[in-house]
């Protein structure tokens, strides 16, 4: 943690800085020891990789009012979630994430508990992914911002690659995320059917398990399943087909069908535009997890495709998922 | 570059990440190509760090009306003066930079060649230091804000160490950044003699070669250098005695005399609590450079003190730089 913006806010944040640097400081005495050669508190972290490895690293944004809104999610959550959007990278290149660096631009006059309470939630999603913070950075600013960099160690990377005759596989949800920040917007977060799609805006969940079968390719559902696949199939001269009934059986099974009720939305919609709930998209020959739902295929072709209910094709557009702010 | 955040600035964000993309895609191919697998465009970067290779990562965010504002620096010099304070971090720990992600928060409705000036300031300070952009992000927010992680290499990590005995040497210039930055707050920029406090100000240097003759430990001056020997005589439980003649001497060989006498201030007290010229100051026996200039010694006790031109020795204060805003 440099302390270069500390004395702008007065010597408490020097205190707050002592204490990030001995909160994050104490979490890298464990764990990562083998290469972490110099933790937080000089002017850089050094790490030593290990033989062989691969190191994968990200960075992500997370800014008021654009990504989350302070009377929506407490601090905690806050940190937390912009945690594990960066760490998501992290995962969808088949690597497991080991070091952080966490840079926040807080406003003047956060309350000391507001501040406590993003230190906590950094540490949980660092506990969560299994990785250390090793830097950061501390500033003021109009508006409270977290930066995280994630790097991630790989035998085998996973790059955007998809093939025709590979499978589709979601590893994880998708859409729930999406109604919960509708459920925000449209303040309608008291009505039944909810609580699912709440909590995933809250606190997405990432599947932390390392694929298997050796599948082709991987990227994560940041921006919505018909925008990321839309990177993959122009990546790889391809055309994905999307199974319609094999969604509508995931959101069922995940709830989504009572929170786009709730909601008054449409399921696909959410299901297809839906960011921010990081799952997987995985493009391989065998289910990559048990977890693992199938649910399209690449096909020869350009662009995106929903195979629909009735057998016939419907061309999707490839533009997704929007933040609240505009 | 992520696509996460793109939706919200319309077409145009899709049209600015490609054209980042392209731009660092492009620097990628040089360069660092022999531990560089895979840059910027996936869900993230992958390096396969060498044998043996040490890896030094820092973090540092600059924000307008903080660090810098829009009607004093160009974007070009914003951008290029973010990265290079960061990398800064990473000479100080006696390492190269190797690689960097940076993460861009821009305010809507930013015109299309500042968003280009950006890009190549932040291309211009890359190759300065001999980094290459292998990630980043881009997001809307309601500030300018530019965050950069900067990887570096060594094979000899330099921490902030001193021992009682050693020399402090100065590598760079002090104050100058500091009278720059004061020009511009009281609006005397025109006045004579503020050329290179402007300047130093505006993008300053960094010395980027190795240092040599195997030093003890060294530190950059980002908060000044009252401040920031603070910090390494508390943690090795020394002393720091500065020669104010040696300062002078250096003060005016920068022209840093001009620039004090231009803005009616203290040449000592912009010395003493100037940031952001970045110079390092070194613990070593022997000169790490030929540029070094001896300023002080490391002695026992505790604190920092000035011998004074008529050999009195006087107590300072550590606490150093401010920035503008509070």
């Amino acid at each position: 943690m440099t302390r270069r913006d500390a004395k702008q806010e007065g010597r408490g944040e020097f205190a707050r800085i002592a204490d990030l640097a001995h909160a994050f400081a104490k979490a890298s005495s464990r764990g990562q020891g083998r290469s972490l050669e110099l933790g937080i508190g000089d002017d850089a972290a050094v790490i030593r990789p290990k033989k062989r490895e691969r190191i994968v690293l990200t960075v992500d944004a997370q800014v008021e009012n654009v990504h989350f809104r302070t009377d929506w999610l407490s601090y905690e959550d806050i940190a937390a979630r912009a945690f594990l959007a960066a760490a998501s990278d992290v995962y969808a290149m088949g690597a497991a994430p080991t070091f952080a660096l966490s840079a926040l631009t807080v406003p003047k006059g956060l309350a000391e508990k507001d501040f406590r309470a993003l230190t906590k939630g950094t540490r949980w999603a660092a506990d969560y992914v299994g990785a250390t913070v090793i830097g950061g950075n501390l500033t003021s600013g109009s508006a409270l911002s977290i930066t995280t960099t994630v790097l991630g160690s790989a035998k085998k990377v996973l790059e955007r690659k998809a093939k025709v005759g590979d499978h589709v596989y979601l590893v994880g949800r998708l859409g729930l995320a999406r109604a919960g920040l509708l459920a925000h917007l449209a303040k309608k977060t008291k009505r039944v059917g909810l609580a699912p799609a709440l909590d995933a805006f809250r606190r997405p969940n990432l599947h932390r398990r390392p694929l298997e079968n050796d599948p082709r390719g991987a990227i994560d559902v940041s921006d919505g399943l018909a925008q990321d696949l839309g990177h993959v199939v122009r990546a790889n001269d391809v055309a994905v087909e999307l199974d319609e009934a094999a969604l509508a059986i995931h959101a069922r099974a995940t709830k989504l069908d009572l929170a786009a009720r709730a909601l008054g939305v449409s399921i696909l919609d959410l299901v297809l535009t839906g960011g921010e709930d990081y799952a997987l998209l995985v493009f391989a020959k065998k289910p990559p997890s048990k977890k693992a739902v199938l649910i399209g295929h690449v096909v020869r072709g350009a662009g995106l495709y929903l195979r629909t209910n009735e057998k016939s094709r419907r061309r999707l557009s490839t533009t997704g998922f929007d933040h609240f702010a505009h």
